[in-house]
């Protein structure tokens, strides 16, 4: 094995995209370009690891200046990502050998995999099992996940863009209900992601900086739902302000751990129902309370909205995809570049590398002194902590009305090996 | 009655707000404003024609011009709105009775009523009572409506930002789907607004300029749904593209007339459903074809979405509020500015003048050369028609990372009534 020539690089997406998730890409791939010496060609595996188990690669370094460019403010995965978590060392050895093969076929020295928990595990999975093999690859992870529950870092790039559309979103959509409340529609529910932490949820109490301004309730998954509370809470609101802004996590459990959304799946004859926890949530104050209600499900626009992205998520999912690079042609190994806050107002922060070990397979969810005492609403700490990162517009570029975004194609590297894989 | 004094003006919001309501209204008051010989205060009916009606009016002369400039970027009705329709002078004379008594007590000449097809028939009604009274209000309908349904305009004002959004929306939406179809989700299913008529839904067409771009099927009100051959339909993209990206209308039906949502909301046994045409179409999806399926319903985000709203559509919503003073003081009557197309390439318009009872109750529906053959989506005709109507931002400006909306308190006119009304 070569030490001192440039060795080649492979960049993989993982998981659920982002807004900025290509930020990241287009911050490792300029500056892994610029290191020439350490770094020669630069693949992407198509749909994630996925495509480097096939030989699926992309090779990055024929694209020219504008399109990694253009990475930047284009949403989702431009190479693909997958929903694709590699099994235990014990469980499938056969796996990670195939990785270490296909990286040797196409002489890989570094590998940069842009995820969350389960990709932070992964990278050092590879890492070790190519030590194993006598094939030392350097493995580095890249932060991503909407929301915002690795550990070890202030906060996780693609969170700050989703919190910015759903602070957004609830404050538009609240004076959409205000000015209609006193002849129709009294309740409005939002439904948004964050699985089972309720940091989307919370950035949606950004909307609302006065005491009495919507939203009037939010439902964490970290507090676990008591019915008449809410609709106690709702009713109140009615009486007060006119109308109630309600935010609901998708995560929003009862006590005894069932999810509201779960609840709503099937009724009492085991018929399927549709729908996800918001029409759950606005159904149940229809029948408790009659009001007229409206509900919105965000999904994938909530995570997608690169045309209202947060500057500050823009450039912080570009400064980790480059320390990345940096970290690596250091020599450094089997570590995340992580964001540290060293001040709060005005905003301040840093990269640091933090071990995958650390990282791996670790959740953090929204603390209790997050939350306000009835669990309904957002404390002054957390909007401490939430409000730099919708910090600032990063608009894309438009053409014709619409954002240019980049549909890459992507140049497929030549395949080198005899044998095909079944993922 | 005095005829050369200045007399005062009464504005009014009515039925769902829109994006770009308040820049209609700032088009009025800044125009008002300046039309001193002829106008004296400006005032707004509190929550539209009921403020009207209870005599619960805002003092908009009292407010100073930063506010009245912060309308026109401000989305949703800033003086409240109403659904409320009056009934026909046979039935409830009462009612119009009542809002002449009002205007006399505050000596309104000028009514400007900004709505859709209920509020030009309202507009009109007045203006004929008024008249029957030996009362003359001059009555101007403003055109608004997010469900582009209103004749004799090329476009409402509010529908192009909406158009925008969706177009947008649905662009990002299907990136996200796009790079994770491999492994995961296959179909994604976005509801939009639109009632009987299938505007917003073809907008969601613009997304893709070329043959196989996303979105894969519209589901227009306009076309009775034929659920095989939607099915197979969504089988092919699966297997042509990967993936197939749906854009519902609310008011999609079967050929005979049931909404697809309606026969989502109660089941064999008489249970309650929940969720609307999203999650009927996407579980419809799931049942026949397995397919892993994301559905999101924009539901008020979509009217509401001032952060993204096209610049033109602000534009005209300003003109026309604009047109409808100068169209006042210069003592024309129960007519509505409308919008004309002078051009399309490059796009050009002008505000001329319809009379009111032309556009009362008439709904302006999709025409069929406007959408393809096979049902499912939108002709090159239907895109040139829709592209200048999505063309150009006009972002708000920002504090904090959220955009500054206004927050209307609004000043009280003093009541001059003994007798309440009850509505």
């Amino acid at each position: 094995m070569k030490t001192s020539a440039p060795r080649n690089a492979l960049y993989a997406q993982s998981g659920g995209v982002t807004a900025v998730i290509n930020a990241s890409a287009c911050g490792v791939i300029e500056t892994a370009l610029k290191a020439r010496r350490q770094i020669g060609r630069i693949y992407a595996g198509r749909d994630g690891i996925v495509g480097a188990l096939t030989e699926d690669l992309i090779d990055v370094s024929a694209e020219s200046a504008a399109t990694i460019r253009a990475l930047r403010h284009t949403p989702a995965g431009a190479f693909g990502s997958a929903r694709f978590k590699l099994k235990g060392l014990d469980k499938n050895r056969a796996e990670y050998e195939r990785l270490i093969e296909v990286f040797k076929a196409h002489d890989i020295g570094y590998f940069f995999y842009n995820g969350g928990n389960d990709s932070m595990d992964t990278a050092l999975k590879v890492s070790q099992i190519g030590a194993q093999l006598g094939y030392p690859v350097t493995c580095i992870g890249v932060p991503k996940t909407v929301d915002n529950d690795l550990p070890h870092t202030d906060c996780c790039p693609g969170f700050g863009s989703v919190a910015k559309y759903i602070a957004i979103s609830t404050l538009e959509g609240a004076l959409d209900v205000a000015s209609m409340a006193r002849t129709s529609t009294k309740v409005f529910v939002l439904e948004v992601m964050g699985r089972h932490a309720g940091w989307i949820a919370a950035a949606g109490g950004l909307a609302g900086r006065k005491a009495g301004e919507p939203p009037h309730i939010i439902l964490f998954p970290e507090i676990p739902f008591q019915k008449e509370a809410f609709l106690a809470r709702v009713k109140q609101c009615v009486t007060d302000y006119g109308y109630c802004v309600v935010v609901v996590s998708e995560g929003a459990k009862y006590p005894d751990g069932t999810f509201l959304a779960e609840a709503g799946t099937k009724d009492a004859f085991g018929h399927t129902q549709l729908g996800g926890v918001g029409p759950v949530v606005a159904n149940m104050v229809r029948e408790a309370l009659g009001y007229k209600y409206h509900w919105a499900v965000a999904d994938y626009l909530q995570r997608a909205a690169r045309h209202i992205a947060s500057k500050v998520d823009v450039e912080q999912a570009y400064a980790v995809g480059k320390a990345a690079v940096e970290y690596a042609v250091k020599g450094m190994h089997a570590v995340m570049p992580a964001i540290k806050r060293t001040s709060s107002k005005p905003y301040r922060w840093k990269i640091v590398p933090v071990p995958l070990a650390d990282v791996a397979n670790v959740e953090k969810k929204v603390p209790r002194e997050f939350i306000t005492a009835d669990g309904f609403g957002i404390t002054p700490t957390c909007r401490r902590y939430l409000e730099p990162l919708i910090a600032g517009e990063d608009y894309p570029p438009y053409e014709g009305g619409l954002p240019k975004y980049l549909r890459l194609k992507g140049k497929p590297v030549r395949r080198r090996l005899k044998t095909a894989f079944k993922i």
